[in-house]
């Protein structure tokens, strides 16, 4: 039990997009002195590294179509957690504060008058366009940058479509490869060029980053025939053709690589 | 001269919000071996005591209506410092690759064959909305979140208007306090209601911090009555309404205010 006046407390952070050289200060701080870190299946095995020895690690998944514990029992968990005089960090991939649910988790935990700090991560936005050499803005191409979520209900495409069209706008898309070939037939249908330039970013910032650009009209058959797998990340606008020019890491090839070359 | 084989190269790093716990791992060790450091406006002071006493500190400006050097002569500047041989690090406010011109200058670097990286940082749209309590998306309120700038040309409002109102979305604008009026007027002119929640903050993630929060119709008064000033940032939508329950950074009292409270 925790002596009286110990208050329990969650520490919301961002665990950034994966390299861990992309962690703050401060989470670094916060995971070294948790004494219990709930982290989700978006955190890179790295990241987790900085976790003190003497923590407890709880896994609330969130993989897609595999949530290993409800929205609510998260919430329950972390209101425990804190009851029970811990200090806790509630870590999560790229920034709390989008497509994080951490308000969510917040909002359950203010409603229990239970202390709570926010730090902010790298979003993987700009986790993934800094590693793939893909600027969000640029005054010769976009001027506003969209973020939206590509996970579709139940296959419905319920994104605002003429939204995501418009021109001289950058748009990413978080986790949007199950949906890439609807998300490039709607954008078409809806008149954007089929031209469009667009890049698929698989493991944005590690190792095993793997980027694919194309066009509107050919790139679910490019990311096919490339094998891309989850996590991903979409951008789609014209800044994405300064790739080419832009690209600067080049991650060690891995094993499997290195077997297929030699 | 350096010594034959000692390439020059240019580190693009995100310097973060303001609160230098926020800086990444990556952009410390960077900072501290930089030999020379080339920083804009938006940097802060907090950020820049990470860099070596031994490194050269050169101010790059760009404080609005008073660019101390043009884009074009930063670009020479990188060139000029990276084949002198120099390790540069390029420090920018937040993260460089959203409206932070970083494409632009790597541009330059890549059309003369210099090596550069890339260093993402927190933006400040996440640095602010969570040192406000104000997360940007939530499934109840925001399933979009679009990033523009408020840097109006000429004082006319070029902004997609019809873009910028859409329900479910949030708003963040880049450095838009003087064009605040203008743009609480647009956005009702083209059918977002008087009421919708609109956030300024100023200062966001350091002791001197503030949040002012209302709706489009008073927003303006509000914000004169603060006497807030730049840098600032401006979140509209819904989710602003969290602000009231979420907010948990509470900043030091300043001098100046402790002399008005005692």
């Amino acid at each position: 039990m925790p002596a009286f006046g110990s208050a329990g407390r969650v520490y919301l952070v961002g665990g950034g997009p994966g390299d861990p050289e992309l962690l703050t200060l401060r989470a670094v701080r916060l995971l070294q002195k948790a004494e219990v870190v709930v982290y989700d299946h978006l955190v890179s095995s790295a990241v987790l590294d900085f976790v003190s020895s003497n923590a407890e690690r709880i896994y609330a998944g969130k993989r897609r179509n595999e949530h290993t514990m409800r929205q609510e029992q998260i919430n329950g968990l972390l209101v425990k957690l804190a009851r029970d005089g811990k200090q806790v960090v509630r870590l999560k991939g790229g920034d709390p504060f989008i497509f994080g649910r951490g308000g969510e988790e917040l909002q359950a935990l203010a409603a229990q008058g239970i202390g709570f700090e926010v730090v902010p991560g790298v979003t993987a936005a700009s986790g993934v366009s800094s590693y793939a050499g893909i600027p969000l803005t640029h005054r010769d191409y976009a001027q506003t940058c969209l973020f939206v979520t590509g996970h579709l209900k139940d296959g419905s495409a319920d994104l605002d479509w003429h939204n995501l069209v418009r021109p001289a706008q950058t748009v990413v898309i978080y986790m949007g490869l199950g949906g890439l070939p609807e998300i490039c037939r709607q954008m078409m249908a809806h008149g954007a060029p089929p031209s469009r330039p667009i890049a698929v970013v698989q493991d944005g910032s590690i190792a095993t980053q793997k980027v694919v650009t194309g066009t509107l009209v050919d790139m679910p058959e490019k990311v096919l025939q490339a094998g891309l797998r989850s996590p991903s990340l979409t951008i789609i606008g014209e800044v994405v053709r300064l790739h080419d020019s832009l690209a600067w890491f080049n991650p060690l090839p891995t094993e499997a690589t290195a077997q297929v070359c030699c």
